[in-house]
């Protein structure tokens, strides 16, 4: 049964997803990447970065499964970049943080309210635009997924909006050992509880803690 | 060295120290009771409730470690009870949700705007309320810890008064596996880290995580 997921979602230990002041020189803003050190600690993120080596462990086992079974991705505009407005029609046009082969190795819908011609990258990520809302894009995730899960990569408001809209089914939170202070939060303001969610598992990994959240 | 403390105290997934609506049968707000449940299973806990048992464990070595070296406590008045307004001076008077013999052996600072007598209970627990301030009670609770530690029991509001004016050293959070979705949120809009916090440890309990945060 193909799932609506959020998975390996990073949190600091007082709720905020994203730092402050995303920019080119923070693609997480200021601070985000160390929600992260968790993942860039694992073998399965440097393989990603073309390296070997890496921790193998239960976060690194976390991290190999959230690319499991994802069949199409929906994300941001921001999470895929730091361009705002219209899409530039000169210079060398934006293409992900992720160099020309992402990680995502499928179709990747992303929200935003300029459209653009799709862009197929090497092995087999080509970003789709979308502008007419979040709820087309799920749609378009659901069809190209082929059966395999929908996996929301983000940011924080991406996946605020679909929780609202009650279309997510399971989430695994990686609740790293971090106070941002400030930035977007995840949690106020949302009701998980009256949403239907509820934790059904918490394992203690290497640098992170991760949690498990279903709809009941 | 004597310290300002929050130890022990319960935080939900998302980040709630409280529930909603505090009432007489819900000292800890609608379904805050399940913040607690790590600790109900204690020994330490079915002590306090003059029963045999509970589990011993890292839970319990926790809860136990929070009453230990506490020389004076710092409470704000919902934590003390129901009663909202000047002190009823007819009727059985409110002396607090835990009996003759509180947990707490040592002098209570009970924040609220409404004059009271001292209330002197059995095992050493005298409530004291302070009616000019938090700045005034920790004065007092100081005085009164005998170079013990001042712990600051709770509730929310109480701990992000004394967190914005400077004065904890080291908290304490039981991070427990539930969301809880509305009620008194410990962490949004208060920035620790510019407080100069950092997590220091992250410890796995039976029912809990223990996340131990100090001052830079």
């Amino acid at each position: 049964m193909s799932k609506v997921r959020v998975t390996a979602f990073s949190v600091s230990l007082d709720g905020y997803g994203a730092g402050l002041r995303q920019d080119l020189q923070n693609p997480l803003g200021l601070r985000g990447t160390e929600l992260h050190n968790w993942f860039f600690h694992t073998e399965v993120f440097k393989k990603i970065q073309g390296q070997s080596g890496g921790a193998t462990g239960v976060d690194n086992d976390f991290a190999a499964k959230s690319f499991e079974s994802v069949g199409a991705w929906i994300m941001g505009r921001n999470m895929f970049g730091p361009v705002r407005g219209p899409w530039p029609t000169t210079g060398d046009p934006w293409k992900g943080w992720w160099g020309d082969n992402p990680p995502f190795h499928a179709p990747v819908f992303v929200l935003t309210h300029h459209a653009r011609s799709p862009l197929a990258m090497a092995g087999g990520t080509t970003f789709h635009f979308v502008t007419d809302g979040p709820e087309s894009a799920l749609k378009q995730a659901n069809q190209a997924a082929g059966g395999k899960d929908v996996r929301i990569g983000g940011g924080v408001s991406v996946l605020r909006q679909y929780l609202a809209a009650g279309v997510i089914d399971e989430m695994h939170f990686a609740l790293s050992p971090v106070l941002l202070g400030a930035g977007e939060h995840l949690f106020f303001d949302i009701n998980l509880h009256q949403l239907g969610f509820e934790v059904v598992r918490t394992v203690t990994g290497e640098n992170a803690t991760h949690v498990f959240i279903e709809k009941k």
